[in-house]
C-alpha cells in the first residue's frame, strides 16, 4: 500500500476535540433544496457552502451522497469539486466521506479509487462488497479508507442482507462484517463498515462481534433512529450520520442557521453522552 | 412504471436483424487508449468516436463503464455525454447499457434513475442489489432496464456469491437470480441479470432455471471465455459483451480498423453458432 489512510486519525482527533461522533450527510436533493440555493448558478454548490460555512465547526466528518451530483452528470460533478475544494480549503482537519457505493471488478474499482482518493484526495469511500475481495483492493492500494456496506438502514435490507448462511446459521450481513474486518487486519486503519442506525439491536450485536472496527451509521434523523440507542448500542468507534435532519429543515432563507442550531443541539446531546 | 423499458425490443430486433448477439464494450482505459486520443482535447470521446463510428454495424449494444469517465470526474462525464448523444445519432438502433453498478437507498437511486433514464436516455444500467428490493423500484418506475449483478466474471466472485444459503442449500447468486427473475414478473421486460461468462457451468445451471431471463454476459475475449461455451450454455437471450478483446488491439493509428476486423470476425462466428 502505498501510504496509510489519514481517515480514522483524523476522524479520532475531531471526536475528541469535539466529544461528538455528528457527522454531516450533504444530500441536496434538487426538490428539496432551499429557494435561495435554487437561484444560483450552481445550486448543489451553493446550498453545500450555505452548510459547510454554517456548521463546520460541529462536524467531525461530512459525509456528501455523490449520487445527488450525479444526477445532473458532468455539471453535477463540477459543483461536487467544488464543494470538496470548499471542504479542504475551509475546514481540512474534517474528514470527507463520499458516499458512492462504488464497486467494479478490479481495473474498473482502480478507476474508481483514481478519482476518488488521487484526484479528489476525499479521505474515505462508501462501497459495495457484492463482488469480493480483488474488487476493494484497489481502493486499499491507492491508501484510501473505505466503509463496506452491511446491514443497510433501509427497509428492504433484509431482502438479501438477512439471508441466513448453512455453514454457521448466521446473516449474511454478520458474514459481510467478518469479511470486512479480516480485510482491516490486512490492511490497518482503512477499513470499517456502514451499519444502518435504524437496527439498534443488530448494531449491538455487530459491536460485540467487532469491538474496535469503525462503523459508519446512517438512519439517525430523518429515518427515525435515535442518538442514546445507537451510542450505547455501538460506542465511540461511530460515525453517526445526520443528513435531511440537519441541512434540509427549511427552503427559506435562514435554512443554514437552522442547520446550525440543529448541529450545536446534537453536539450538546453528544457531549452530555460521552461525560 | 411510466412507459415499458424499450431495452429488450431493441436488442432483440438488432439480435435478429445481425444473427448475433455481440455486445461491444467500451472501457477507455488511460494507460491502454491509443496514441492519437491522447493526443486529443477530449481523449476519452476522441476514442470512443472511432470505436463507435468503426464497428456500430456489428454491435447489438454498447456497454460503455462508467468508472473509465468517472475517474476524470466533470470532465469524464462531458466526455461520457459526448458519447451517448454520438451512439444516439450514429446509430440510434443499438441500445446503450451504462455500465454504471450503482446502487444505493430508495431516495438517492431516483437520483441515479433521474440521469440514467431521463437525462442521457440510455436504455440499461447495471445495477447492485446488495441493498434489496426498495433500491431498485426507482428504476424501474422510471421505466428503465436494469441489469442486477448476480455472478460476476472477477476471481474473488465466490468470495460473497458462492456462499451456500441455509434454507435451500444453494448459492447465494441462485438466490440473486430468483430475486432478479421475480422482480421482473412484476415490471415486465424490465429486468435482467450479469452472469460472467468465465463460469459456464454455472451459468448453464442460472439459464436451466430462468429459460427467458436476459442475461448479460462479460467476461468473454480478454477475461478468457470461449463464445461458443456460453452460447451454449445460455442461448440467444444473452448479450455478451467484449471490451478490450474488440477496441484495445492497438495504441498506434489503425486500431479502429482492428477494432473493425475483430467485431466482423465475432460476428460471423456468431452467425455460423445461430444456423
Amino acid at each position: 500500500m502505498s501510504n496509510v489512510s489519514k481517515f480514522q486519525e483524523k476522524f479520532i482527533k475531531r471526536r475528541e476535540e469535539l466529544s461528538s461522533l455528528l457527522c454531516i450527510g450533504l444530500d441536496p436533493e434538487w426538490e428539496k433544496l432551499p429557494f435561495s440555493s435554487l437561484k444560483s448558478e450552481t445550486p448543489l454548490f451553493h446550498f453545500s457552502k450555505e452548510i459547510v460555512e454554517a456548521t463546520h465547526t460541529y462536524a467531525t466528518s461530512w459525509k456528501p451522497n455523490v449520487a445527488f451530483f450525479e444526477r445532473f452528470g458532468s455539471k453535477g460533478f463540477k459543483e461536487f469539486e467544488l464543494y470538496v475544494e470548499l471542504c479542504k480549503t475551509v475546514c481540512p482537519e474534517v474528514p470527507i466521506i463520499a458516499d458512492a457505493k462504488r464497486g467494479d471488478l478490479a481495473n474498473t474499482s482502480k478507476e474508481y479509487a483514481k478519482y476518488y482518493f488521487e484526484t479528489l484526495g476525499v479521505d474515505a469511500l462508501t462501497v459495495n462488497a457484492y463482488m469480493g475481495r480483488d474488487t476493494l483492493l484497489p481502493y486499499l492500494d491507492a491508501g484510501g479508507y473505505i466503509f463496506i456496506l452491511c446491514l443497510t438502514s433501509n427497509p428492504s435490507s433484509s431482502d438479501l442482507q438477512k439471508l441466513v448462511l448453512k455453514k454457521n446459521n448466521e446473516f449474511l450481513y454478520e458474514e459481510m462484517s467478518d469479511f470486512a474486518a479480516k480485510l482491516g487486519e490486512e490492511y490497518p486503519g482503512q477499513v470499517g463498515i456502514v451499519v444502518g442506525g435504524t437496527h439498534p439491536a443488530e448494531l449491538k450485536k455487530i459491536r460485540n462481534r467487532h469491538p474496535d472496527l469503525f462503523f459508519l451509521i446512517p438512519g439517525y434523523g430523518a429515518q427515525g433512529a435515535s442518538l442514546e440507542e445507537i451510542y450505547w448500542a455501538s460506542g465511540k468507534n461511530s460515525i453517526i450520520n445526520s443528513s435531511r435532519g440537519v441541512t434540509l429543515l427549511s427552503r427559506e432563507d435562514g435554512f443554514s442557521r437552522l442547520a446550525k442550531e440543529k448541529a450545536l443541539e446534537i453536539q450538546t446531546q453528544m457531549n452530555h453522552l460521552f461525560h
